[in-house]
């Protein structure tokens, strides 16, 4: 067996000490922990950020991975904290859906536990840091072999994260920038499945309101430096691009700006 | 016997080459080393947020653990370099002050020995980078079972970092902020104990010079988005939020703003 | 035997999904990875800046270890994929010559196998994240133990990235600004060997055009805070600093501004 196998992720940023409190909760219950970071850079309270994060990142772990995830702009409130388990994969993360597309994506029934138990949580519980004080100690005492249901009952009722979908235009497909990543590259949630197969070596595209006619090729570097570009995302999406350049910038483009596409003629 | 645990703060940035340096150095030294990255966004030499971050953070790990921290403006002088025990645990720092406001938390009696003895240093050692030379193969060394005494000398003397506390006013107290978080979040040195027990439901906060009501709620998530509030923050301290927004840019504070608060009538 | 030990360094951010993702795929691959990230904020496409972050990180690290590098401007085209061996490392890499600078150093023979054996790459392969689908799974199974030249053939050519050497110039040596720290330091690319035995405390820079008269000191606390000065860096280069503050943004320099240097009288 290897050692259990934690993942972070959070809008702390970086440079404040509560992803740090964190590890020293989780290590302080079980130090055989392996950490792993995944970001701590979602935006902050940004659900649909963090929502395009997990369905790009999780399914990729191992089985029996343990995933805390902070992300949680009502801690404090009413709202309830879970643990999920899916797909062999366990998630402690706030009740406010932004696992909800992953799991869509993973079409697999979860089973959802709400953490009810005081006795597993860090004494006293703040009341604006359930990160360190419920959610690390949670994952802590799972990695030690804890049965999720000793965290508390399970549930049927959760809040599920509304996704977008593409919807049709006249010989169109409309639908809008759902990610931007650090290049500036503009993920759609337009995917291969709508585009169909490509009629032609250039793509009508409007980011906004303006229609461009941009070549449609594999990779970036199939132009010049500083073209614009439309191919398929690693993840299968249309998605828009300039060649070592950032096209978010180039197009004044932001998540939720429409995107529209119709195949040249 | 879990693999040793070393863990990374440093005010290097994570863009250049000198965290990693520092991870190959001790790797290098114990192949089975546990590596956990706390941050390496302490702003350059600060060492008063430095102090707050330790404070903050490693009060959370557990007995054993060995932290490397290098927030340095002194390097190459004749600053001493120190491997602090307390609490259990390990700090391998310059000596500048930055680790003795939490030694001042924990009111346990540190062991301090000087770095003096250069068979465990990296060789040669350059004059700009001790964390690299001399820190991380410290650390690298102590994972392997060294006892602390071959580093060096005992010594009673050391930097302290002063921490400013808050003095009274009329009905008020003065203090300031002392940490500003990724979020904006305006954390003071005004601790619960100086609040004694809230008269109401609000209470009179200057930050700066201009007085407000602000809202006393338990946490971001009772007051609707946009909202000014204070709080009790994660580590008891007074905390002045905009709930889903940054109170620093609202209110253009920054680390030493004054801040004076009484409980309103 | 310690759990092998993979190494990260990508031009990514750590605010997108895609480390995570190359993260998931070692894992799954081989879950007892220790995974340490080396940087993820090497400027895109900058394959100059990666190859002194790899000059100057990796000869640290202990033979065994296995480096994923991801800075591909090249993504989806001809360009071909490395697994570069040497100085007992392994480096999983894009053939663009990123390595090749801390190859030179080591002045070791390394011995590059082309990965072509697309039995050991993620399916479906993607054109824009070889990270991914290609390189974390090479990564992955060499850390179960299996031999390099399974990957693919040996080859002996590949890209070799050029490097600027100093030039001379009247009593001078005329070289350039190759690296910029998190604190604004000028890293050039004149090394110790040009400067010779300093003849005085002064040395004469031209950063740019503008001559200027430097104190040639130790380590920056030296001097006063905000003065200019000139040392050798870490690396054992001529730098440019500023005592606790920014040479960078203070002259105005970059990434391949020009440095000329003589002893001044």
């Amino acid at each position: 067996m290897p050692d259990p196998l934690i993942t972070l992720t959070t809008d702390f940023g970086d440079e404040s000490p509560y992803v740090a409190a964190m590890k020293g909760v989780i290590l302080g219950i079980n130090p055989v922990v392996r950490l792993v970071d995944l970001s701590h850079r979602v935006p902050p309270q940004d659900l649909r950020y963090a929502a395009y994060f997990l369905a790009n990142a999780l399914p990729f772990f191992p089985g029996g991975t343990i995933h805390v995830i902070v992300v949680d702009p009502g801690v404090g409130t009413e709202r309830a904290l879970l643990c999920v388990e899916s797909a062999g994969q366990r998630l402690l993360v706030p009740d406010n859906g932004c696992w909800t597309t992953m799991i869509r994506e993973w079409g697999d029934a979860p089973r959802v536990v709400r953490l009810t138990e005081a006795r597993y949580w860090r004494q006293p519980v703040s009341t604006t840091f359930h990160g360190r004080d419920i959610l690390a100690p949670a994952a802590g005492h799972l990695s030690l072999g804890l049965d999720p249901l000793a965290l508390g009952p399970l549930t049927d009722r959760w809040v599920w994260l509304e996704s977008p979908d593409p919807r049709p235009g006249r010989n169109s497909w409309i639908g809008e920038v759902v990610f931007i990543d650090h290049f500036g590259n503009l993920i759609t949630n337009i995917s291969a499945d709508y585009l169909g197969n490509p009629s032609g070596p250039r793509i009508r595209i409007a980011i906004g309101k303006h229609w461009r006619r941009l070549p449609w090729v594999p990779s970036y570097g199939h132009v010049q430096p500083g073209k614009l570009i439309a191919l398929l995302s690693s993840s299968g999406m249309l998605e828009v691009a300039v060649n070592q350049g950032n096209a978010a910038h180039r197009l004044k483009a932001a998540i939720g700006t429409p995107v529209t596409v119709s195949w040249a003629r």
